[in-house]
């Protein structure tokens, strides 16, 4: 359900500040059956005095079963049900590759495919080139595409065969259905808009049919990539943001372009961060946050590397990256938020090298907490914590109550 | 959800009693990490007793970081989504002052406000004026205005800058805007029809601002209460009743006039309470749930002073209430209810001495019981309870399986 207009009613401005720290993918599993989990095996001092202190519960981002990807895991941690506050394909990536996108722009995610001289798909992802062979024809084609009737072509490579194509110029429609047929043998289907009557979708389809057919001559000398397939053609969503719905002024701490896009989406603004050698940038984020604390009053603080770790298959790594963040935790604290909160946007366990819809550990500590059982903050923990099993966008709402900025609801 | 249609297909009519015993605001907080609740602080031999032999669980009546109203909190508990069967402000205020609303009549909650030469608004709330200058001011305005284009106007005190204002004649609309701008400096709004085309409710907002008008003449004298903010125009609901949804009969033995009218608002007979010197009555309440026990077959019943107690802030108060509960409930227990069900409408810590959204425990004794781990009605042990965490609407449900009134659904 969507929480937000309810929250829009009941929320108050008030002085309290709000810390909620997103360690990326944190949840995880046993190495094997009966083992500790990551959060287990890490030494994490200071994250179990908070746990001691504070109360637990366990997240389910989406949906029992469904493993978030990162936006829909971040919006429900937003407040924004990942069922009805809907991303296109094509913006994500592009926020992930740090593009802005202005209200007007469509954003389409574009496979590299193989076709036959016939002009069937022969491969979907044109044998998986590496990434150095995708920036090598992303070069060539921004030389031969640089507009279409009167609208800015825009290219980037995202990894492998997947690259960004953003088309930049005023009405254009993104009601438009994908180009990519899911199967092999039969031709890439031609872009149309999902209602003929709609033109402005119509126009961006007949420039993105265009752009199908200049790319194939373009690539006509190569032996692999020698097409396109066009998905997620979507705008940047019009969203009422989070200080609309609660009256905070929430500021997002992130390195990573996609949850600095992300963030931003829901009217977070995104500070700069140093980020040095590491590009998690611990020490940038920890300045960006202590300059920024006075003018701000809720702050989404993003930790990559747990995630980026369980992606690897790396266990150790991961252990490590939840240590490194422990020994952080002090300073953290000590900035003074009156509501602090740790939590990840989905588990990442490193046996499974990927996303997984595991429930997450959720710490809340602040005023007004019950009593809790949970000692540590790890996923077996967090099952005996007092605040049970919860929705991800429950978590909004709970951490404006225990802030005070949540009026009763009806008298 | 609305889950009273599927019950209303799936009910049906036997001869076992229900008995739901709310204890008004009942669940609390330690006042210092660690410590007892005020539930877990009393003495509560009977409760434990029957906490032993039920199921515990606990309940979210509105959504996790909602802090319940007494309306919303008492229309979970019967069934009633809160964020689907919602009650205006004007109708809620009506029904704590005990004022009786035909379908036709118009209910508005009223501010006093300070107005200055301009007309704009300089407090909204009049500097929060002593009740009994409320109702001098209103004694006033009676004298003043007793109709305006063939309506009667009544109005009555609420407390301190709060009034009701009830419009009652035929054809009168509700659908119309606050008139309070929700800042200073600025005039109070006109009253507008939420679509101009609904004759109804333009005729309502005429009044309405007709009444605005009298009311600042009439005050022209006044030093701080010279001008209305008029808020929550709404009109008696017309929902299915809980009679005609599960084929109960059910009864209320409620004597504070904002359950009686709750109780009202879903079809419940409220029954005469003989007060006396308490006005929480428990005696004149068990006078009366004794006296209609043969005529009724569900029995609302509402203590108070749990949560007024809590609202006082008086945790020792609020632990000798619930001991008070605890010494009537055996006699309530011999009257012989196949299923028994003990809960409230919302938390009221005395610690926060206001409303609060952590979840309340539940207690429900009957037939077909699960083996239970916990051993008395507290927060700490409810969590522990065979039931898990519920919504407040899943109550109604639950009573009926248990009573044997819910067939199966599908084949």
């Amino acid at each position: 359900m969507d929480i937000l207009p309810h929250i829009r009613e009941l929320s108050r401005k008030t002085d309290s500040k709000i810390l909620f720290i997103v360690l990326d993918g944190v949840g995880g599993l046993p190495q094997q059956a009966g083992g500790p989990s990551e959060l287990a095996a890490a030494k994490t001092p200071n994250l179990d005095a908070l746990a001691q202190k504070g109360n637990l519960g366990r997240l389910t981002l989406v949906h029992p079963g469904f493993s978030p990807g990162s936006g829909p895991g971040h919006l429900s941690l937003f407040g924004y049900d990942p069922f009805i506050y809907d991303v296109g394909r094509g913006v994500l990536s592009a926020l992930g590759l740090g593009i802005d996108l202005g209200p007007e722009d469509v954003a389409v995610r574009g496979n590299f495919a193989t076709l036959a001289a016939d002009g069937t798909v022969l491969d979907r992802r044109a044998g998986r080139p590496p990434t150095e062979e995708n920036r090598r024809v992303i070069a060539k084609l921004r030389q031969k595409i640089k507009e279409i009737d009167g609208v800015r072509i825009e290219l980037e490579t995202e990894s492998e065969h997947r690259f960004v194509l953003i088309l930049r110029g005023a009405g254009l429609g993104a009601a438009v259905h994908d180009t990519d047929p899911q199967k092999t043998g039969v031709a890439p289907l031609a872009a149309r808009p999902h209602d003929e009557s709609d033109q402005a979708s119509a126009r961006t389809a007949d420039i993105l049919n265009k752009f199908s057919e200049l790319a194939r001559k373009a690539l006509a000398g190569e032996e692999k990539i020698n097409g396109v397939l066009l998905r997620g053609i979507s705008k940047r969503p019009l969203w009422p943001t989070l200080g609309e719905v609660t009256g905070l002024t929430p500021a997002a701490i992130a390195s990573y372009p996609m949850y600095r896009g992300v963030a931003s989406l829901v009217g977070m603004t995104a500070l700069e961060v140093e980020i040095g050698e590491d590009p998690d940038a611990p020490q940038g984020k920890l300045r960006a946050i202590k300059n920024a604390w006075d003018d701000y009053d809720y702050f989404y603080l993003h930790f990559k590397k747990t995630d980026s770790t369980g992606e690897d298959g790396d266990f150790a790594a991961k252990v490590h990256k939840i240590e490194m963040f422990d020994e952080l935790l002090p300073e953290l604290l000590q900035l003074g938020a009156e509501v602090v909160a740790i939590t990840g946007d989905h588990s990442t366990p490193s046996v499974m090298k990927g996303h997984s819809w595991h429930p997450v550990p959720f710490l809340l500590y602040g005023p007004n907490l019950r009593n809790d059982e949970a000692r540590r903050f790890t996923e077996d923990e967090a099952r005996k914590g007092v605040l049970g099993d919860l929705h991800g966008t429950h978590v909004l709402p709970l951490l404006l109550a225990h802030a005070g900025k949540l009026q009763k609801f009806g008298a």
